[in-house]
């Protein structure tokens, strides 16, 4: 961490900011320039509340050289982390595809995607109980009967399945459920995190549509630093100005984040594009940037699903897909 | 709401789309092209799913001509919503300056800047007991502690309270609290609204970083489904590329806030901006725009604020901008 | 397009609207509702300006159905375009990598590079004569000698060249270069564009930063307009609140293009991402999205590259990075 | 300057960078951490190439302390300039209201608004002889006819003129106007802020509608290094997701520019919002924010205006405005 010093900062303001410092833990190196003074922190910075030190009247401006996550950093677990999902492993050279429709409706419509999807190479059924809408006018999926449905479809194929809670006193519904998905929209909801990290169950984060990777790292720092570091990490799309797809499904984060943490990465293009037919493209594109897995939403009658039908792809369609996200998986390991 | 049907629609798919418009008690009129049809539907479609409608094979594209929103929108109630809180009225030309530090640190610093933005002419004190931090490591409120703080300064001064809720289970805790804020994060932290929905307190609902204007009526939205119509909105910045400011605020949102809705409007210029020396002219800025209220951090030791010092201004400075807005205002009434 | 008017409109204002409309040759279609009229319009809408539109009394808004962009458009133009480039063929299921160094800098080094690009299966060079840089104290390329370098390379190597104007006035030095390009800031420089519209060369068209795909369909219909259609459009990332990367790859543009338009799309993950150890994973991403060409910068001695040598890779990494783009791309015609 | 060096940098490498830097009369102070070195650079790093540096393979990461600017930056230049505009001055504590329509249409026309704004005080004309519009089919206006009704308003009224040039090779049109537009979409056409830099002509420098206040100053700084420091700023809107406005008005960039840079700064509020109904209450947000000057569009017959009428208001409206504006202004100077 890097603090420079204002023009006009007395040599006792600033031994007394270094002592400070010192106390802290900190190794401190001081520049002096003609018209300032560079402070260099060296050692675990992560306690420093870099807000409290921009608000010093004798600071310019304060930079972090280090990142301010911890657990979820490559530099202190430099392996990938591999997590297991019932017996089924994504991160470290494990690929998976989560498949599923967006809403759970009816016991016929699970358990018949949940077949489909099977049969063609996913791993895991998804399926929304809960469904965030952004009108309270909108179904907002089958609740409790949903769950249900996704054990019941579970028991049928075997399956480990994956759906999004949405408030932590619904936790007790969730205890058959393999992975627990956080929604963009929850992404900083920091009192879920918490109640998250008191479980051992694996994390489905997804990103916020207006958040950093720097931030997705901290949210998932929150849940880690409850102790649960069973973590998979998803790129949806972020807001930008473009309107011709609902969101921009942004590819670089996955070898970036990557660079930064240990965590498996997976991609939803489904969300992203908000389009079925830009779902096989984004979907290859997706694994050939080094994917960790894939999520997509498949609805035996998407013409008809009760909600984001748009972007659902057919079991047909999904077969295909999933064969090609294999081959280009192969071209990677070459 | 119109609907353009594909190339190559059978007049059967046509009539039978139409018929189904009809049931939901629509009226439907049908303009028939070389190429496309198109569908222009006329009555109260804020319950017609876009997403189920979009899914349809035989449909090109959907856009909405009316609002989703009805219970904010001001085409039902064209005059302006004034928001009683406990006798200080907001909106209809009412203005509000809710005033106070950051985060409550303890009663002598609550009750002294009370104290303070009072003389000013603060009319609500604001002080955060629950704090939403990007990261886990930073401070995060004295929770039950801040509000009982609170609630002293409030039996002090006389002045109404406002503070941040993060999750629905503290509701108990904000029994004497007047104004119940909801953070940019949690905007569509839809669980929590619907809770909030079910109370009759005020509250004041900030804009997420990357929401649309629409999204933050479709949220209010789900406050008033639950029968809670005591909503102040509030703009206090977005997410965009320009980094010299912590988030842009967007100023116009208040204005055109004004147009479609009929609930009281605010803006945070200290969150929107993150520097100090940025309130006084984007407050000024914020008044001029037509704003009902301004919501400022002011704290006795900005130097050593626990959190978000670098936005905090000091009393003195807070008595020249409440002077100073006031005479805007008498502007804005020429 | 869809025109809605006001409530309140009278009879004789709709008709004399429509009857302008009958008069530039569009059929007329209106739906009457209970509080406003809607008004259909059908036939080439290109012609009508929406702002004009907008601004009557009359109007409360209106939605184009269809696209304002004509010779772009996929619509009326259903095969690829294939574009010829000195015998070498680009778009409908041909695909080319455009690789070379930022900037010429020296005889050496340009035809060095274009000897080791070459070798790996690049089918362009690229390399930067006239360079758009931020700040006026950054190299600015070489120019005229630049362009003389480059030729010199073709003339070793027989690879076409492509490099990017600035300045129309520059168009006779591009006499034998095969492709011009026109960079991202200069996207809407629309007298360039008119200019280059009047030539009959080859142009690269660069999304700007912060350009919708429309505009950037927009921008190719101005060059078109002009009676040059040999227009290759290229995703090179757009502005986001993002930091780590210094621009998105939007890599959903590539499919929706190719749904729009008829014009072969490529990408430029160098300078999306800025970083080159991010170019191989998203030139694998973006060909698997279905690109007809990458252009990728490839430096010798990226380490003293006078420019944007952070971005550009080895002839070594692109070696290995062109081979599995290749099997990315086989994987695409299964 | 900071540079962050590579853990396993040698001890000699790192002297042979601080030599170059110590070359390029830099003053070169290191810090050694245990994993980490740090070097801090002290003097005028604006001629240092970032992306250079960044490209050393014993360079983890470089950041600026001190800005990239120089003729602008107010550090070097503590008073406000005043520029003046054939007597009309501008900035430092003059603020003019430039006034009149998106495009030239006719001679009556302009004369009309050029006299009702001035009688409501506007103390320059505008008017768009030369208009970028994003699609070729658009109006594109009068050009050199355009520039001459322009100067016969100016005799008429005496009210210096202010408008947009496209092209470089038009500057000779341009020999009578008193303030040459640089819009938006050209902010970085840096051949043609070269071209601007070599006259003496006050500039009116608007912000691209995706670039950062920095690289707004950068490309003031290729003006001025030619040697032209007639620049007046103008903030226009930035793109952001927002859909209701056109454009997101950035106010705080109007009290930030001003810490940054002693260059003017105006805000244009029509251009911004695109809509005529928001221009009043924007104009007086940005007057309270601390601008010099206003943009603003007024004409005679917004609904029958060449372009963008939406935004345009009357004559009238902007009487009303103007007194308002004068009011806010005085407020500030409390």
């Amino acid at each position: 961490m890097i603090a420079v010093l204002k023009q006009g900062t007395t040599t006792q303001q600033r031994d007394s900011l270094c002592e400070w410092f010192r106390n802290m833990g900190l190794e401190v190196h001081v520049s002096e320039g003609r018209y300032k003074s560079i402070i260099g922190l060296i050692g675990d910075t992560s306690g420093v509340d870099i807000g409290l030190l921009e608000s010093l009247s004798i600071i310019e401006s304060v930079k972090r050289i280090s990142e301010p996550f911890k657990n979820s950093n490559r530099k202190f677990h430099p392996e990938d982390s591999v997590i297991d999902i019932g017996g089924t492993k994504i991160g470290g050279g494990n690929f998976q595809i989560i498949a599923g429709p967006c809403s759970v409706e009816s016991r016929e419509q699970i358990i018949q995607v949940a077949k489909n999807v099977k049969a063609s190479g996913a791993t895991l059924l998804r399926g929304g109980a809960f469904k965030p809408r952004t009108s309270p006018y909108d179904f907002q999926g089958l609740h409790a009967d949903g769950i249900s449905l996704l054990l019941e479809a579970k028991k049928e194929t075997g399956l480990p399945i994956a759906t999004e809670i949405m408030n932590a006193n619904d936790l007790d519904l969730f205890e058959d459920i393999d992975v627990i998905q956080v929604g963009a929209r929850n992404m900083q909801n920091f009192d879920l995190l918490k109640s998250l990290g008191k479980t051992n169950k694996v994390i489905l984060l997804k990103r916020g549509l207006a958040n950093t990777l720097k931030e997705l790292l901290m949210s998932a720092e929150y849940i880690m630093a409850g102790g649960n570091e069973n973590i998979i990490l998803c790129e949806r799309g972020i807001r930008t100005f473009e309107t011709y797809t609902r969101n921009t499904l942004d590819l670089s984060a996955i070898p970036m984040l990557r660079e930064l943490t240990h965590l498996p990465i997976i991609a939803d293009p489904s969300h992203a594009t908000g389009l079925s037919r830009l779902v096989e493209p984004m979907s290859l594109a997706a694994a050939a940037a080094g994917a960790d897995g894939l999520m997509i939403e498949v609805h035996n009658d998407p013409e008809h699903a009760l909600c984001d039908g748009a972007q659902s792809i057919t079991p047909e369609q999904f077969d295909t897909l999933a064969l090609k996200v294999r081959k280009v998986r192969e071209v990677l390991s070459l």
